[in-house]
């Protein structure tokens, strides 16, 4: 059986969260064996736990704030709209992605794919 | 070459002013031929022409006002929020989707997959 709706969301709430605070292996652990990452959309595919865990990992040691906007669940797919604030240097950068992602019978991630670009980046 | 994300932005914005007082023909003619709708993710995909036509066939003739509140674009694809409200017997109904869509070369829509539930209709 799908996972419900609530766990979908419970796992999306997760996730923007450890994005902020969390480690490459807390992130890592809300995806499924065998799971991709499409960040962002048009990029390279990344296929193995050791290559989300990398990406993720880039994020590790970064001051950042994250806030989920606006989440929408459907046939046990969700597509969601986020905000990570990374202030370095004394300048805050602002970027709001789209995210979709697919998900198993136990509500782990089996697909996460990221729709942003450049242009979308704010700095103050 | 794919179609440059200018072009897109402006499909996506042709295509949310449409859903408020286009015609069903209108519509269908942002489609590239073969292009199929999941709206919502979740139900039957809608793989014709005359299938996609007879979905927007049902906005037709309603009192609706549509606006986008942010789209991003990346590889190709667009994903969106947009709100549509309907009023009808004195009662406005609220749904704001998230759509993603994909594009041919032209700009043309290949595929849209509208990512609501029930659960976020809102009437006032």
């Amino acid at each position: 059986m799908a996972a419900s709706n609530e766990r979908i969301r419970e796992v999306v709430e997760s996730y923007v969260a450890l994005v902020a605070s969390g480690t490459a292996a807390e992130i890592v652990d809300l995806f499924a064996p065998g799971a991709t990452v499409e960040d962002p959309v048009g990029s390279a595919v990344r296929t193995t736990r050791e290559e989300i865990a990398a990406f993720y990992g880039t994020l590790e040691g970064l001051q950042q704030e994250t806030r989920l906007v606006e989440c929408r669940i459907a046939g046990g797919e969700a597509a969601f709209h986020f905000e990570v604030r990374t202030t370095t240097d004394g300048a805050t950068f602002t970027l709001a992605p789209f995210d979709v992602m697919t998900f198993d019978d136990e509500g782990r991630i089996t697909s996460m794919r990221a729709f942003w670009s450049d242009a979308d980046m704010t700095v103050s």
